[in-house]
């Protein structure tokens, strides 16, 4: 029974997040029950969604509890077991939480899978190859749904989850126009991840100055926006949609501290008959199969070469997030246990 | 060759459209050429659209052309005839525009359509039986796709396409709910319309004391709501969509002078994975005879019992026009000629 390091929620932020809101404390892991299995993460994921669950108010799902484990995505190793079908030493992508083991009950469908990381290191089971992935992949294939050709623009381009929109939308034959924050990540999106153009929304003060960015990198207009953002860079993106557009919507990061976060033109959803949909991707397992296949391989051809930022030890969990949520990480952000 | 009375669209509004906008004029009907009918119009349309079309800017489709006759829908019977398929006396419904007369290639697809009014008055070609029905039809159908026990709403309840809504929705078994101007139209649609509630906008000063009232009404939340408005209704129909509800927009009236209109919480498309939706009947020709059936059928049946209001001669029509833009009118607004 190893002691367990754990961060929980201490406290809801009002306004910006800060580390406060978090505490380390320190558990011993219980003794495990028959199917249980006691997992060693070795690493786990940030996400902006943690953010969303942090707050009390109706979000994505049910608010993040006071005082419980901060929930979250983990890679790690099997060192105690009572399921049949797991044995010491298999390598498990779960939902482990920000702490140093987890107890998973390996019975209940979903909640730990073993993994391969012959031609995938186990870490991008967090990423290109996981729910980022995934997530990218819902939206590009099941909402925008694009055609050979057609122009796609995606925010947060270099993140995690732009990084796997940005193989899988040019190995459909699209124009892949990314959007990032500082020259660095541009050249990095269009030097590594293969993206046609990247624009540097810091360039720009206002919508118009994006819009005008955007059209000259995508000369025959938008067909399909992945949203992760919202704000000054959703308003321009509306500017530049062509007819019968699509726009996935799966964040709007520039909202959860609560600030009010207007669309300034809506109109232009029934000018260009658009189509606006928000979704979450843990709503629908049925794709992942499929889309864990195509990331795989994209991964093990070199196509899709994502980046990470790790950090080292949960203690620098909570900055690490936090520098998250204001972009200082280059593509996915890990912590190493 | 009769003489011809025609509006034509004279200067372009600067902010809210006024009856100076248009100029009334006289011209000859000139001779037909082979395939031509000449049409005499008993009633024409009047509709929202029409606004969008005075601007120069980029909206559903083509400015109106200064100069030109006003773009319209309407209905009439044939006088002249140099097509095999028309005789004089036959019933038609057309886009003839603001003028006494037109002129129809009626060799074109879908330029003239005869009518049968045996269990249809020839003005419904106009309304719960033409554009307007066919509008109310799509969207519900098509866009907000509900299962009977959905909760259903529209804006602009009684106009040509909500009366339609309220009946298209209570034969699929879900609750409907309007929204309308005024006591006299709210029971309007709830006494003949058959709307489970409708509530009185008026009456709310903001989206807050609206969404409580939607509250009330829609006591399960709202599944599908058809936009005919933006502006306030729409912020307060957002605190109250449920869970992968569906927007049909099909109309953001409150938008069209110019003045900008914002969406105030757009990040709640994500929080309830909704799918927000813009489209224009016009574009979607292949749901018109199966829409106009049940339709046609509704009315013939009694469980559609549209509302006109008529103005008399074709140089009521620019006050008319710009009453219906104010919900001035009760029900489909038509023009006598």
């Amino acid at each position: 029974m190893p002691s367990n390091q754990q961060i929980v929620l201490d406290n809801r932020p009002e306004g910006d997040a800060v580390a406060s809101n978090f505490k380390l404390v320190t558990s011993e892991t219980p003794a495990l029950a028959e199917n249980q299995v006691l997992v060693k993460h070795h690493y786990m994921s940030l996400d902006p969604y943690m953010r969303g669950r942090m707050n009390d108010s109706k979000s994505y799902a049910a608010s993040q509890a006071l005082g419980e484990v901060m929930i979250g995505g983990t890679v790690g190793e099997v060192v105690e077991t009572r399921h049949p079908k797991f044995a010491v030493g298999d390598q498990v992508v779960g939902m482990g939480g920000w702490q140093q083991y987890s107890v998973v009950d390996a019975a209940q469908p979903g909640a730990l899978r073993k993994v391969d990381t012959t031609h995938v290191p186990l870490s991008y089971y967090l990423g290109a190859v996981g729910m980022p992935g995934v997530t990218a992949w819902y939206g590009l294939v099941k909402i925008i749904n694009p055609k050979a050709g057609e122009t796609v623009v995606i925010s947060a381009a270099t993140g995690a989850v732009g990084s796997a929109f940005g193989a899988l939308a040019k190995a459909r034959g699209c124009r892949t126009v990314g959007i990032a924050g500082g020259p660095e990540k541009c050249k990095y999106a269009v030097d590594e991840l293969g993206f046609d153009a990247c624009i540097d929304y810091k360039l720009h003060k206002d919508m118009y100055s994006l819009a005008k960015a955007l059209k000259e990198h995508c000369p025959d207009g938008i067909d399909g926006y992945f949203e992760n953002v919202g704000g000054m860079i959703l308003d321009a993106i509306l500017l530049r949609m062509n007819a019968f557009g699509r726009i996935a919507v799966c964040g709007m990061i520039a909202g959860y501290n609560g600030a009010p976060l207007p669309l300034t033109n809506p109109a232009l959803i029934l000018v260009n008959r658009l189509k606006v949909e928000g979704f979450i991707v843990s709503e629908h397992m049925e794709v992942w199969p499929e889309a864990l296949t195509e990331l795989g391989s994209l991964v093990a051809t070199g196509k899709l070469r994502p980046r990470e930022t790790v950090a080292e030890g949960l203690a620098a969990a909570p900055e690490a997030f936090l520098g998250l949520l204001k972009g200082k990480n280059f593509g996915k952000q890990l912590v190493k246990l």
